[in-house]
């Protein structure tokens, strides 16, 4: 069983005031929930109404019943594991390869298929201004899966760092140079924006090379969005 | 105001079956909506609450109430504008550039960036296997946005189809080749497959050249989602 007390706890997760507050977060599915016990990542507690799952995960998993999953489950049709990490510290980031920063990223979709990104094309640090949708949103987690527990994530003042930043600073821009054209660095910021408006002008001005993708259709083709651009810049920039 | 037959109506091309059985799609959103207009598709109505668009587009828009447009909408704050279009006919496939083939891809956002990303690489064909989710669902347009009238868009049987091909027909897989190794054709088909089980055995069998995007991370990394893959391998095709 779980107490009301807990119930209340686990759902005020979904929102990231509680989240920093506790210092935790909470995910939802099998298959992330493992991929998160098996990382760095603390486990703080996990509910299943699985009885395998639990078997195989005893020392941090609590049995359930399917009521009490749909109490602390943010699903409609619950997962069948809810569990509960704490946020880790970030590291400080150490820029000896490629960093992808983002300008006020909204969308959790968005950010969670960065972070896929991120991970699958070896980039170990995220930089995410203050307004950039938290990552620790249970939407972002959805679409991150477990990478999240494989890519350092820090939110700071991306004007700061990119003024202090010792490698190139690119920019996506929709009037910037053929991406294609460049022979990336070994290591340098990519800097992508916000959705409607893109790079805000402060941190235009830090960008020491805009870049763009460019476009072979119709020109009123809708320009592309910030996650599948980011997708086809990381390409290019691994692909030298 | 709209009659109880026509909320039922437009209600109704909600599912598939009824825009199959009318020949016609609902929109949402001014944007979208202005496009679909610009472009070769029919219009059959367009219900708004919002005199501007009414005065801007007399012929075929009909001013109604809030309420009105909230009974008629799928959304629960509506868009101010609702467009009820024909289905255009598909036009049959000329493969003089390249096509985008689809096995099976299920979920709407995917299919919804596909159409996007064809658009933006000037891919003008898409041809979908019956399985694959209708590009005239709400959620695919949502994604689409203006996209849906520049690419024709074919469901068609792919085995039949590939069967026949005169060009060469990539296909991506997770074992494939590295795809910057490759000097693409001018023409071509790019086959991706369904989200969890990939390009089906049917399909593998007429696939000329199996290829893949290569990971740099840990290689416990979740595979780039379709969408996300067709992106980097539209690229890759349109940047030789």
């Amino acid at each position: 069983m779980v107490v009301k007390s807990q119930i209340k706890f686990i759902r005020s997760l979904q929102q990231k005031k509680y989240r920093n507050q506790h210092g935790m977060f909470v995910v939802e599915g099998v298959k992330v929930v493992k991929e998160l016990l098996a990382s760095q990542i603390t486990v703080h507690i996990i509910y299943s109404s699985d009885v395998e799952f639990v078997a195989e995960n005893k020392t941090s998993t609590t049995l359930v019943s399917e009521t009490d999953l749909l109490k602390i489950s943010s699903l409609r049709t619950p997962n069948k594991v809810v569990g509960v990490f704490q946020i880790p510290v970030p590291i400080k980031i150490n820029p000896i390869n490629w960093i992808v920063a983002l300008d006020d990223v909204r969308d959790p979709g968005n950010l969670g298929t960065i972070i896929r990104l991120c991970d699958w094309f070896g980039i170990s640090n995220l930089l995410c201004s203050p307004n950039t949708v938290d990552c620790y949103n249970p939407k972002v987690l959805q679409a991150t899966m477990g990478s999240i527990s494989r890519v350092n994530i820090v939110y700071a003042d991306l004007q700061k760092y990119l003024n202090e930043a010792q490698v190139p600073v690119y920019g996506a821009f929709m009037d910037g140079e053929v991406a294609y054209k460049e022979g990336f660095p070994g290591a340098g910021i990519l800097v992508m924006g916000n959705e409607a408006n893109g790079i805000s002008q402060e941190i235009e001005a830090l960008v020491t090379k805009k870049i763009c993708i460019p476009q072979f259709g119709a020109k009123t083709a809708e320009s592309l969005n910030v996650s599948t651009a980011t997708a086809i810049l990381l390409n290019e920039i691994k692909r030298t």
